[in-house]
């Protein structure tokens, strides 16, 4: 009856957007099928992007072409880069955003791709024949036709929300869940299992003494996600930092045995490191406090994010714990938090290109397979947008190598690995994380988006630009000789060793008490350094490579030698409570699991890189 | 465990976004319970407000001092008067607004009282002790305290969405219905009936021909709905008019069969005045064509409003026959219209206060009462958190007449007559709608709304003003006799007879050819008139006053002259076929109760003012 479409993707959550955008920019007509179009693009969780790791994702999807990181810049009321005390590959942008302004600044987006048609409905069944997804059928009967379809059903399929003793069919508060799609899967042969999530209550910011809580500022001069020219902020809303206590310990304790985590009512697992609030302060029963970030919804709201305190506790013992913060002692809840229980396809049924190795041209991305976090969708859902357009013109598949981006480590880790639990990237997942940093993202990938037509030509000559000007950059710092009348007075009052004889500024720069603010003002008093471009980024780009440049190649023989390590073999009877480095999910997964290589060990689920390392370090390599 | 509040407020639609405010303001700690947070104040169908005789209501609102008209100039993106060509009685305000930031700014408003506290849940029972509602319990199993309760359920009890064959459970699309409430309130003894309304599919404005249909602009000078200080649009966005043919209508035909309203699925009866499209061309058969009007959603969405096609056929009817209208030959559509059905309580069971006479202190307003129309719902939102507060403080009833204003007509209506469908305000079922203008209602009301402390002083102060300025220039007017030398020239170039002698300025206003226009250049010609605040509203009200100074006297003393004729008998076998002039509704109830006096008649749901008249004028009298 319809249109038929080269795409059709299911979902408009962070996965389902990025996959339309992605497809409908390399020229597919796109059909993006979501339950509701008022809600395109709604943060289900905290209303935020980016943080450790999660950051630089989202500078990988925007340097290849997708759009997280634009609408993000577009969206976000605060702006902050994390561990900028630490190495420059733990730098990791993230920002507070406007749940609403995000969600329509991405239905805008959509909208002006002309390639991108949009249907509200609820997808029942993916029609398949001969082994090819041809289209899909939903609740309302109608069939759409198209040649490739995108999956990203995030935590629809056969939700169940749990509140203390009660359960709700839904994939989200207020909305319904998606039935019939699951089963039909499986009964093409695809296996699926269960996970859950949780999200903590909402609370009245009027109702919050904020007198008692730590302020967090954005950062005074605000950065930003996207390589392209959008706007920084001019001004930013602050976040709040209080804590639990004991006594909001004991009372939330009262409700355990309503919960439904620790009655088993849930069976799904829930994501290690994003846990509930009396997942914490059960597992960690040693600790008197835990975090608690106050965080605004938006610019003119007074709606708060209670972030920390995930829970699917009875709401009356939400409500008397919150009670019990510093600052909350007058809270007002505007809804308890909940837990939600949803289907998934373990994602070791996916190729490289998260097409489905059982039907060709369908693909999974997001929730459904098993991850948890907006960024983590989102790359997935440019990947498979992406891939789905290739498979429809016949072109080769497009992947990303483990050390090329996060990206790649996060679709070889689901591929190879499976995930028992919601799968959450950390920079300690990547073996080269010292190359996948957030400053050279575009480095690192526009050239490729740009090659498969999605990261535009704008976009592709800014990051040549940027490029040449590093190059340049190194290039006269390298051939610079710095006399010492010309800079012993500036090293003096740095407190740094004063130079006897003229010696290479390119040396001098990887001394650890001269930072980026330092080099900036060095390039302008030396003249002899020409001005090649020399803007911020360009600056940041060239000192991190210089500074850290013995670091990053140890880092790349470091990784060499992982390779040939694979077959090294550990004794099954190994005692890891030895090594107190170890990762608590790390030693547990070893324990239960006793891998007999290294390379067995490197492919379990939660056994990160540096537990490998650190083993091998133990083994005497 | 939670406050205990004055008022609840169950649901935050027009009504219950109204009722909440109103009490607040006035004083009363609100607690507001909506399904979904996120859709406060969603605009169900189309996205405007006003028209013929909605928009007097909204103008009644504001001048009491809700604020509905408030919020929609802060998101409207047209504005027109409609029939200005008729006299002022008809002049109608209408506005297209912007969906989303309609719903946005009342959410900001409601966040700006401090005296309404939100919660996000579904209310399952009214808490009901010694005759006297107690609270609420919702579907999380929360019990919240209250004094008074008021329900604004919409279309979510029980609501059930049909689509050709197809059912599904919800209140609105992709949003679950309400249970249990109903069968409660049954269970106190409440009689409850079904209803049924109807939305169109939305469509892709990128997929239109606009050159193929006629453009409707916005008005020149752009009026707006609040007596306050609310701005002016400075740009405003086209709407659009097509019609339907004989080969739409003959595609919607072959659906027939499976519409869920011819067949009998759906039992509760729809809005006559806002029927299906299947409905205008089953009833009208002779009618070749039916307009369709081309409503943008909002400032920047190409999401468009196919109002007047309204429907619950199949959706591949709906879409080939849409395919059929001329621009629409390429559409896509978003998703189809449906039809829903919901519980509603006859309102003849409320006291003039829209309290229940059952429950003490339980409110019921809006499309629980069996209305259609936002601006119905939000007059009785409002009068309900009026009321409720009243309640509370134990202040005496608060309640407007029929001769005072439509709200007065609307709520006599319903709890005199009650309905058996939808009921909607139309000018012609106010006996004294001269008097009910647009152009008055803060004249009418707002002194009302300060008395109780719903109206701000400064929107007394600015009535006040107004209203000495009418007075003032009234008087002017009348004590002015102008010479013929002065204003024969420009009486000769209106083609309007030329004076004699001097005449008087006020029986000169009153010659039809001279408008309001006119009056303001005559303002200036004539320097007798001192500047008596002579603003456009104190000008546009003085010259509606001379100028139908007669008429209005008329109108009042036919009004007069009904009462007497309440008693005078129709003959049981009177053929009302013979009056031509009878409205349709009309007709067919008369014909079908056959009451036995013109009282009786007059009360008959359906059976409008106008046609009273028409039954005494044929009656000789």
């Amino acid at each position: 009856m319809y249109s038929t479409y080269d795409v059709i993707v299911v979902g408009a959550g962070h996965a389902g957007c990025e996959a339309a955008s992605a497809a409908a920019t390399m020229g597919s007509s796109v059909l993006l099928i979501t339950m509701n179009m008022q809600t395109i693009a709604q943060m289900s969780c905290n209303p935020a992007m980016g943080g450790v790791a999660k950051g630089q994702i989202v500078r990988e999807v925007d340097a290849l072409g997708g759009l997280s990181g634009i609408i993000s810049d577009k969206s976000m009321i605060q702006f902050r880069m994390l561990n900028r005390s630490k190495g420059p590959a733990m730098w990791s942008p993230r920002c507070q955003s406007d749940r609403n302004l995000f969600a329509w600044e991405w239905r805008k987006a959509l909208e002006e791709n002309k390639n991108i048609d949009f249907w509200q409905d609820t997808v029942t069944e993916v029609i398949v024949k001969d082994g090819r997804t041809a289209g899909v059928k939903t609740s309302l009967g109608v069939e759409f036709s198209a040649k490739a379809v995108v999956l990203t059903n995030g935590t629809f399929l056969n939700g169940k929300m749990f509140i203390g003793e009660k359960v709700f069919g839904g994939g989200r508060t207020a909305e319904r869940s998606a039935t019939g799609l699951t089963e039909q899967l499986v009964s093409l042969g695809f296996e699926s299992g269960r996970m859950k999530t949780g999200t903590p209550p909402r609370v009245d910011g009027r109702s919050l003494n904020y007198a008692r809580m730590e302020e967090q500022l954005g950062d005074e001069n605000p950065g930003k996600f996207s390589y392209t020219n959008t706007p920084s902020l001019t001004k930013q809303r602050s976040c709040w930092i209080t804590y639990t206590n004991q006594a909001v310990h004991d009372e939330l304790k009262t409700g355990f045995e309503k919960s439904p985590m620790f009655t088993g009512r849930i069976k799904g697992l829930g994501p290690r490191y994003c846990p509930s609030v009396e997942d914490k302060i059960n597992r960690f029963a040693d600790k008197d406090r835990h975090q608690i970030f106050v965080e605004p919804e938006g610019w003119d709201t007074v709606e708060v994010y209670v972030n920390g305190f995930s829970t699917s506790l009875p709401e009356t013992v939400q409500y008397n714990a919150l009670r019990k913060i510093e600052g909350f002692e007058n809270v007002r809840m505007f809804r308890p938090g909940y837990a939600v229980e949803y289907d998934f396809f373990p994602p070791t049924q996916l190729k490289p290109t998260l097409e489905t190795q059982l039907v060709r041209n369908l693909f999974f991305a997001g929730q459904i397979n098993g991850t948890t976090g907006y960024e983590e969708a989102a790359c997935q859902g440019l990947m498979a947008g992406i891939n789905a357009h290739r498979n429809v013109n016949e072109e080769a598949e497009f992947t990303i190598k483990r050390s090329e981006a996060y990206i790649g480590v996060l679709i070889d880790d689901l591929i190879t690995k499976g995930t028992e639990e919601p799968y959450r990237m950390f920079t300690s997942r990547a073996e080269y994380r010292t190359l996948l940093r957030q400053d050279n993202a575009d480095l690192r990938l526009t050239e490729k988006g740009y090659a498969i037509g999605l990261a535009s030509q704008e976009r592709y000559d800014t990051m040549q630009t940027k490029r040449n000007g590093i190059t340049k950059l190194t290039e006269a710092i390298r051939a610079t000789k710095v006399k010492p009348d010309d800079i012993n007075g500036w090293l003096e009052s740095k407190g740094s060793a004063q130079l006897r004889e003229k010696s290479s500024f390119y040396t001098l720069l990887k001394r650890p008490e001269i930072d980026q603010d330092d080099v900036k003002k060095l390039l302008k008093m030396l003249p002899d350094i020409p001005a090649y471009g020399v803007g911020e980024e360009v600056i940041e780009q060239t000192v991190i490579e210089i500074k850290y440049e013995d670091y990053l190649n140890r880092e790349k023989q470091n990784a060499d030698k992982l390779d040939k390590w694979e077959s090294l073999s550990i004794n099954p009877t190994f005692d890891y409570d030895k090594l107190k480095a170890l990762s608590f999910e790390g030693k547990e997964k070893l324990k239960r699991l006793r891998p007999a290589t290294i390379g067995q060990a490197s492919r379990i689920s939660g056994v990160s890189p540096s537990d490998v390392s650190i083993l091998l370090v133990y083994m005497g390599r």
